[in-house]
């Protein structure tokens, strides 16, 4: 980073189906409660960045930047980001420009979606934005469809069986079962997600992310301090469909991210205690943990298998028990490992943030002073 | 700014109705054209920020950040930005900010919209999402509306004439002739725009900007120079409904965008030969030359009535005469002002793009070194 941000202050809305609440309401509940963790006054705020996908679509509502600052005394200027289901984290991105420009001083990150008004066909429509709409949505394929085709091929090359991929999305819902925020704190067997609903094939219901409203912001400021700081922040992109690319069980945007981000941010994967990573699909959590390197092509699974002593990977629950707002996850992913590092004591927890199927990828690096 | 910025390269396709062109074939002609326009090598751009407002809604496609990096051959690192009309400046504004950080070094920045595969019902709609979807929308108002009650106060207040009104659209058109990428390069007189079909009252067809198909493109670097520097980006906010502001004939965040983009500068409005600014409607033109201090609250036509030997206002033929295409608009002023500047050997020039009803403001001025 071009000098020193830290993270003051996050704050999000429970993560779920909010009947009652509207896109601003989401976005006002986080900004609000990320103010008060922070203890600054809002007017300190000079600017603001917003992630979201599907407001134009689903909520009739574009201009998000000038939405959210209206809800501050001041206004200040703001900027909304769109990256599908990675535009939380390509805001916290933007923010970090916005501050290493010198341009801002303290700025209010957001990302925040509201879903669950607009009928599932809807929404599977909407989310195929994220895939190329000239190559992928003619054929049918939706993004359930999409990881289906990259788990079948997964298993295919490397022998991965419907057992050891349940693994991944039980695992995930034991971890949300702690966490106060995350749309499903049930705990659910690997035999139950083997015997759920076929959705995609290989996939079934409980391999797949659900749809959630919510919203998560955080504080960034180069002039407030806290011990936790921003030492990486990384965006590699691919083509959006996967038809252009060498292959499907390896996603190239993961691995620019993420080896740039460890540079940037001089530390190697071994110095990461936490790690919030994208499970859209629990077949992209086993490939993620590949491509950053935490394990051989084809032996990812192992990590679910075994747990590591070392790394905590989706402590939150991940986006299969958190429930994946598509623009605020990367948001929220960044305020978990910040969460992590303060109970944990530990130095150095990583979030990494899809959109697409890894399209674009966008990873971020959190120090805890010790 | 933080650091020169020099403008480098722009291009453009003509702006108009292209039935046989999609959102990304519009995309790759304006990249390439500011990519050749600025001789480097495509290899030395290391960030992208694309401007859109209507992509999901009307192409179905989203993370164009992802989409126009996949058209390099290095996919460099890519931000989609939105702010409804402004998106274009404000894509300006958000690669300033990574230039500046020393993120990157030579950024690519489009604006681009597809607008005419979509029934006028349907676009219409979709641009409502730039207005407020709780507070404007369900009165069934529509921006013609919005813009036509701020003409009906304005004429109330101020006792201007339909004659008057129509000089702006007239003017707008005359300068279009001379540019060959704008979609309306007829002349229009004033008694034609006076006697065009009623839209919503006072405005008529001829007050209103069109429903247009285009992009536009520049490379903005910090180590590739040229006679072209941006010396502000600013951006200013106000709320997205005009039930929620003092005053329906004066639009706050053009007053804050234009002054802290002429401090920033370190210049005055007199200072400036070439203007670009945004007459979505004949009737904002006229209230942001006041907005700017170029004319005293209700004087602004003046600048339409005499013309001004020392500041050219939308040479290019401005949203009326070009066109439209909302996330281009912005990028395209900014290009014009490039060019208008080579052109006469003066040495600043301003853009001002509006994200709805003002809601976002956001302002560029640009020095020539002489």
């Amino acid at each position: 980073m071009n000098g020193e941000i830290f993270l003051v202050g996050t704050g999000q809305t429970k993560f779920g189906e909010w009947w009652q609440k509207s896109l601003r309401d989401l976005i006002e509940e986080s900004l609000s409660a990320a103010i008060a963790d922070a203890k600054i006054s809002p007017l300190s705020i000079d600017a603001i960045v917003i992630g979201n996908m599907l407001g134009e679509t689903l909520s009739e509502q574009a201009q998000l930047g000038a939405l959210t600052s209206a809800m501050l005394p001041h206004r200040p200027p703001a900027i909304r980001v769109e990256a599908a289901c990675a535009s939380g984290s390509v805001a916290v991105h933007t923010a970090c420009a916005l501050l290493e420009s010198r341009r801002a001083e303290t700025v209010l990150v957001i990302g925040a979606e509201k879903m669950t008004d607009a009928d599932p066909a809807h929404v599977a429509a909407a989310l195929m934005g994220a895939g190329d709409s000239e190559l992928d949505s003619p054929s049918g394929l939706t993004f359930p469809g999409i990881f289906g085709l990259v788990a079948a091929r997964y298993m295919h090359e490397y022998g991965l069986t419907r057992e050891d991929l349940s693994l991944v999305s039980a695992r995930h819902h034991e971890n949300a079962a702690s966490n106060p925020f995350a749309q499903f704190r049930n705990a659910v067997t690997p035999e139950a997600v083997s015997e759920s609903s076929l959705i995609a094939d290989p996939l079934r219901l409980l391999d797949c992310s659900p749809i959630t409203d919510g919203a998560a912001a955080m504080i960034l400021s180069r002039t407030h301090r806290s011990p936790i700081r921003l030492k990486a922040s990384q965006i590699a992109t691919d083509t959006l469909s996967l038809t252009e690319r060498p292959s499907m069980t390896s996603f190239a945007s993961t691995r620019d991210a993420f080896s740039r981000a460890c540079e940037e941010a001089e530390i190697t994967k071994d110095d990461l205690a936490h790690l919030e990573l994208h499970d859209c699909f629990s077949i992209a959590a086993i490939i993620n943990l590949e491509d950053m390197g935490f394990a051989d092509a084809g032996a990812g699974i192992r990590l679910y298998r075994d747990r590591s002593a070392d790394l905590s990977i989706n402590q939150s629950g991940g986006l299969k028990g958190c429930g994946h707002p598509v623009g605020a996850t990367g948001v929220k992913q960044i305020c978990d490992i910040a969460k992590q590092l303060k109970a944990s004591k530990q130095r150095y927890g990583a979030a990494h943030n899809f959109g697409g199927a890894g399209a674009t990828c966008c990873v971020h690096i959190l120090e805890q002073t010790i």
